[in-house]
């Protein structure tokens, strides 16, 4: 809300919180501002003060006018020498994630990277129905404060800082890993572990050692935006294959196969994001054999195994790592700055992969690698991993109750730690309105790796109980 | 040394020494084992020993035998998928950087990824004269287990752990940066600065931002193997400048520049590895007036200012940071393990190179960073370069005494950390003659963009002040 009782005018408040919302990328580079009109009716101020705003930011060199259309966030500059040379033709034009992702989506209000920064940057102090993660008290806990007083006694500190430490990653956590593996049916030994930082980099190390530019992946879709921004900034070829709720459309896969002959598949099998579907057996069974009939690998993110059922269907249970690979994180369940995350490869990819992770990082940092272990072999993890469940039950029945009431529909039954609603209203709007009022959303045409518009919305159950927030999405959705 | 009163035969001893070489890529796929005779002769047994030793090589599949030409370290398998399709002309054939460093230098006894294995895998408890680092017990100290207590309180270690942690990195280290690079005469906002997991990924970050595969790329040769690598498993296009005692050959650089249109120079203007050599002010100026007038971007890669004085010339502070990036580190000083790097870019690419990172690992974990801040801003990191420094001082006295004695002559100035040396005989070969006696060396070949053999070899000054070593290095170049 903008305050005439203020220090501030309130074409300050108004220029600054458009400004704001520039550089944290909540409303991209080639977005176009309300009109002048619109704005006024929204902040309940005149005119002459939009105007006024409007050119302050375009002072500040953030926006700028196009003759008879209004104005629009500016374009970052392009990397240098951009534009020099031709791309070759099976390369993004952008190089850079971001910008491209905006280019090739056009003009959005929120993008992948938007969505990434919404992770560090505090919209409001409000929950946040758009975030990934769980509220941080959710995640407070005795045992890992203690856990890292117990690996950081001066003797131990010296003996794993002083070298740069195993190359797979410290072995005993590798060891933990291979137990808790084991209990999912993953057969996988320490040796085929490696340690990264944060499932992100796990990722990364298997498509940089997988795949070179230009090559066709097939992705899920809706799927993780941030995953497609990453593939895209590599230079591949994303190949989007519709998600159901019991997998991949193995038709359409099939398809791709004949004609593009990927190399990969990226999936989260269970608890999708952003569907929360979990992949059925015979369809895990399928696509198994499609990926050995047209020999591609997967890679199965299984971010969200904390709060899953050991019983979930996992490709790389069925397959015992042959032509899957595992990833997993603790970013979730335990604390997401320590940034621990691993992948388990199949035994002849293992010393690539390991090449892939020594020239981009040499090794991971021990202390919390030997901290976590430590929580998982004691059984905390696994507790502190059922409360969270048990809590989470809780708030899914409280959200589903509120989202049903707010006239929200399910798209997909709800589970998991995401809701997928229908809306009926544009969410890229609808978005862009909630902003104002300290709630940052996760609209549906994020999800697609062509931005298309979309009335689906990703909600998180953990942070959408509060009543308050459907009061005014409610309010807002009417007015639309 | 083989031992008859061995529980182990011989033969077993023999075959598990080379086999033990060979998972550890000192000898890498490709290279030729030496003849029987040749072996029978360095190892004092007979013969039939050599060749039955090769047989049990032969049967764990770790060598093969060529017709008239004897046995060769196999090739690892190539990734899945690989000679399916054809590469794009200006990608490298082999995907995987150990591989195709493999293939495009030859076999070669150690290549660049076998010396990286080499920093984490102790080839004995002699000291190694071919280690890029400081021996552990050089850096212990007692204010870095403090600093670690110190930022590790239960409320302190919830407060960061439980949220992602500021993208750009932790803002009381990346002020404590901002501060240390002034008196560098580096001109660099904590807003301009971005941690990383080490200085390697940190040029990692520089590069996916600034290049796309198949970009050219200059790079000084000699230069170190791991970027080479690095570079080439990105799919860059290498382009190797001589570099000089004063920096860089600037008219090779002018007529890359002519032909290539290269985007980026990656390069250490203080004691340079493997020479130590030093930019001059003038070569400094000239070289950024041709990055000016052919338009590339500067990565200088600063990891050995710990143990340089702080007037040592530095593109960066002469160009501030205007078409330079700047890239430190302090695993060479501090702690290996805490993988701590960053880079200080331009202004206008620091979003860009932000997006990297996060796309590549999200963030980067707090707990050391803050750590680190702590040694920082209370002088105690540089109190411990001070001493680490005239410790150098005085074993490079030594190592350059004994050297002299062993007749090796010094292809460059003596300084900094490393020793560039002339022990004409060709070093690939003692380096696999040494390792039989429990030395790694650094061949010249490894620091050459194209694999030469060659008679240079890079020393470690801190490691090569061993008598014994020099004895054994003397008996063995007499025998070739």
């Amino acid at each position: 809300m903008l305050m005439k009782a203020s220090s501030q005018s309130l074409t300050e408040q108004l220029a600054g919180r458009f400004s704001e919302r520039i550089r944290n990328r909540l409303l991209a580079p080639g977005a176009r501002l309300p009109s002048v009109r619109q704005c006024a009716e929204q902040h309940g101020v005149s005119p002459t003060t939009v105007v006024a705003a409007y050119d302050q930011l375009l002072a500040q060199g953030l926006v700028e006018a196009r003759k008879n259309r209004g104005f629009f966030v500016r374009e970052a500059a392009p990397p240098a020498g951009e534009g020099e040379t031709a791309a070759p033709p099976a390369m993004p034009a952008g190089w850079n994630a971001a910008h491209w992702i905006v280019a090739r989506r056009g003009p959005a209000p929120v993008n992948a990277t938007s969505l990434i920064r919404g992770m560090f940057h505090k919209v409001s102090n409000k929950p946040q129905p758009g975030m990934g993660v769980f509220p941080s008290e959710w995640l407070e806990s005795t045992f890992m404060p203690a856990a890292v007083r117990k690996v950081t006694s001066t003797r131990a500190l010296h003996d794993f800082s002083l070298q740069y430490g195993e190359p797979l990653g410290d072995t005993g956590l590798r060891r933990a890993l291979a137990t808790k593996l084991a209990a999912l049916n993953v057969p996988a030994s320490p040796e085929q572990i490696i340690t990264s930082v944060g499932a992100t980099h796990a990722l990364d190390i298997v498509s940089r050692t997988l795949l070179r530019p230009g090559d066709p992946v097939m992705v899920e879709e809706p799927g993780w935006a941030v995953e497609f921004a990453r593939l895209t900034a590599l230079g591949m070829h994303l190949l989007p294959v519709p998600r159901r709720a019991d997998g991949p459309d193995l038709d359409v896969m099939a398809k791709y196969c004949a004609v593009h002959k990927p190399k990969l598949y990226v999936s989260v099998s269970v608890f999708h994001n952003p569907t929360s579907y979990c992949l059925s057996p015979g369809s895990a069974h399928r696509l198994l054999q499609l990926a050995n009939q047209h020999d591609f690998h997967i890679v199965e993110d299984d971010t969200y195994s904390h709060i899953a059922p050991a019983h979930a269907t996992r490709l790389s249970a069925l397959d015992g790592l042959q032509r899957t690979i595992y990833v997993g994180g603790f970013a979730k369940i335990l604390a997401p700055n320590w940034r621990i995350g691993f992948l388990a490869a199949p035994p002849a990819l293992v010393e690539q992969m390991l090449d892939t992770k020594l020239l981009g990082t040499l090794t991971t940092p021990a202390l919390l690698e030997k901290a976590l272990a430590l929580c998982i072999e004691q059984g905390q993890l696994r507790r502190h991993s059922e409360r969270i469940r048990t809590r989470l039950d809780v708030a899914r029945g409280r959200s589903v109750k509120l989202a049903l009431q707010a006239g929200c529909r399910f798209a997909a039954e709800p589970a998991g730690l995401f809701g997928w609603v229908d809306t009926g209203v544009d969410t890229d709007a609808l978005a862009q309105r909630m902003l104002d009022e300290g709630y940052l959303l996760a609209p549906g045409a994020l999800f697609h790796a062509e931005r298309t518009p979309s009335t689906l919305m990703r909600i998180n159950f953990a942070t959408t109980q509060d009543a308050a927030f459907w009061k005014k999405y409610v309010e807002l959705v009417k007015r639309m």
